[in-house]
């Protein structure tokens, strides 16, 4: 597996574009489309939130048909608290853009993100679809990128290409998500490309396995949206032998790569969180399962106060397990150790003396691992998160409905 | 029942002190004692915080007696992930406190609040407790106070008196607490004094059931700290028919009374969280139960997206109605109205015209409620909390270990 040029178009056949439809108030590029030049196979996975907004629900169920051939994005207004208007206007999408790529509604996916409670403006929308599928090409993964972000501040993509059987196989990726981040699906927005041919319920398999240890252990926020939705589109235009099966070693080879790929986009989503001065890898070892580890690993990640002492960086590991402790896992405090960057500060559960001029290196530093060990089994578990700072509660504390 | 002044030592028999032990950098006040003039039943309920500090396991056996005279509390020093050493501490803490009154240590409840994983200084806590022993006194209840706070920038008290069966009974109760403050058994500390005959099995009942609406429905932060306790001495002197039984209609008197002290006191615990500029009161309406309500109160009032929001006074009923889809409770999105300020705002799960004018003065207002109605069952639960500020992040921030 090799990484190359991080664009949602590397694998054959994808085409992508990004248009200003002047949805959002800025003016910049607001609406995309993916497409694939053949029928694809589809697998998702959606926000649990019970708001869950119109186009995850007709995403949805498009997924659970495991076919399609293009995804439409809006940025600017998440089509989320719309009611009918809103179901009515995320089919609307899906059938604008089947009509300009000539194809049947239901092979369109639909995504939103942005300001909720606000129906969308279609007339704006219907434009959009328009030129943005005029606009389809092989290089159109820079505007699309564009069109998905809202308050990102940088362009989250990734490709990678392996090879399968003595095919080449091309995986690519490109994600948005910067507040309301706390996925218990899926991210706020990410699709995926692929030329693998794979069947579409191994192709889901694969995306629920991948997202449990990537999106899922991203938390800017604590906030789960409403719009969170990983798609992910699977052409088979590169001709390697179909997996049909997750006991192929192509199919570990697959996953693998596509595991990697959502961890890379999940990592970027954290690095760059709202207001985000350091990018936080927060390793939980020891645990008794993925579960308790991941809860441990969850409550430090969104801990408040844990966010702030790694804002102002200080090693505060008092309130590194406090947050553990009141995670609602057992374990015995007595046992824990914890390392910042490598340095070990807590040993049995007390502090114990360190090199205070590394320990100040570590804190400086823009990224940080914090790795606890709980002593209570073989489980090891990742989560990634980012500080808290100033700029969070000037971000949301300005951006007024 | 009528509110009388508020200080600890309202209740007939309390004496307190508060005195400067060297504990805190500030140099202020950080050591106090509250004592009865006779022995005393005591209840009281602990955080639920794995990594519960040395003075709460200490506490518990006290509590767990039903039978003390005296508390001694020190901020500046946690005294929380400190192994045996720490335990050795808080005992000692209680046989000094014993010593200097003539007590047996059993007799001696023990407190701690401030950094975590920090050995006590023994010598100076030592002197402090000679010192505010021997300053005891009726009216030693503003230092009292004052000795308990950390990042508090307000003391809170309050004090009750209600008759029982011919007898004046006195409520009196001290809080502190500002960050680190998400109560799971009770918040960071709470000492409560009353006069009123009650046995000791019926006053932790009473306890319990008052701390669940008000301490444990306050969050400032979502992190639960190691050290919550909140405990109550009722030493009789009031010589009212002793009461023995919940069935008892001075039991719901006295219940009442106590559960009114602990909500005002809890209350002035979110008020004054850490950086808090708006203090927020969240109803949610027909619950199908308790626990369902509280945990979507709770949801929204620990959403950093909530709380910036009206921080920044923007009625941003997405990001409410979000932290409602996301807490995990099952309800219909389709039929939940939401209110700010008395101001319906969402009706049938979406958004309704409103007026603007009328909801930029709730919103400019420091005090808002919310009112999320479920209309899922009949049961209303209310939580508390302040709003995500600046002021927030440089206090954590900038505290450094």
């Amino acid at each position: 597996m090799k990484t190359i040029q991080a664009k949602i178009t590397a694998p054959k056949g994808f085409q992508a574009a990004g248009v200003k439809a002047g949805i959002k108030k800025s003016g910049k590029e607001d609406l995309a489309v993916i497409y694939s030049d053949v029928p694809a196979n589809i697998a998702g996975v959606f926000t649990t939130n019970l708001m869950a907004a119109a186009p995850v629900q007709v995403s949805k169920q498009v997924v659970q048909q495991g076919k399609a051939q293009a995804i439409v994005v809006n940025s600017g207004c998440a089509n989320a608290c719309t009611g009918e208007q809103g179901l009515a206007d995320a089919k609307a999408m899906t059938e604008l853009t089947a009509k300009a790529l000539k194809l049947s509604a239901d092979a369109v996916a639909v995504a939103s993100t942005g300001v909720i409670g606000v129906n969308l403006p279609m007339d704006k929308i219907a434009q959009g679809i328009e030129k943005a599928v005029s606009a389809l090409s092989y290089d159109g993964h820079d505007k699309a990128m564009q069109a998905i972000l809202t308050t990102d501040l940088v362009a989250k993509e990734q490709a990678y290409e392996l090879s399968l059987g003595g095919k080449t196989v091309r995986l690519a990726g490109m994600a948005k998500g910067s507040g309301m981040i706390h996925p218990n699906m899926a991210t706020m927005l990410c699709f995926i490309t692929t030329d693998a041919q794979i069947a579409p319920e191994i192709l889901q398999q694969a995306l629920k396995e991948a997202v449990k240890v990537s999106f899922n252990m991203v938390t800017v926020d604590g906030d789960t949206s409403t719009n969170d939705m990983v798609l992910v589109l699977a052409n088979g235009l590169a001709e390697n032998e179909v997996i049909t099966s997750t006991e192929q070693a192509d199919y570990d080879a697959f996953a693998k790569a596509l595991t990697a790929l959502c961890i890379d986009l999940a990592k970027k989503v954290a690095r760059d969180g709202e207001g985000a001065t350091k990018f936080l890898e927060v390793q939980v070892k020891g645990a008794k399962d993925f579960a308790e580890g991941k809860t441990v690993a969850m409550s430090i990640a969104k801990s408040p106060l844990v966010k702030t002492a790694f804002f102002g960086e200080d090693p505060n590991w008092g309130r590194i397990v406090c947050a553990a402790g009141y995670a609602g896992v057992s374990f015995d405090p007595n046992v824990l150790s914890l390392e910042l960057g490598g340095l070990k500060i807590v040993e049995k559960g007390q502090g114990i003396a360190v090199d205070e001029k590394a320990l100040k290196k570590v804190m400086a530093q823009p990224d940080i691992v914090l790795t606890l060990d709980l002593q209570q089994g073989d489980t090891a578990v990742t989560a990634w998160t980012c500080d808290f700072s100033y700029e969070y509660v000037k971000i949301n504390g300005e951006y007024h409905t």
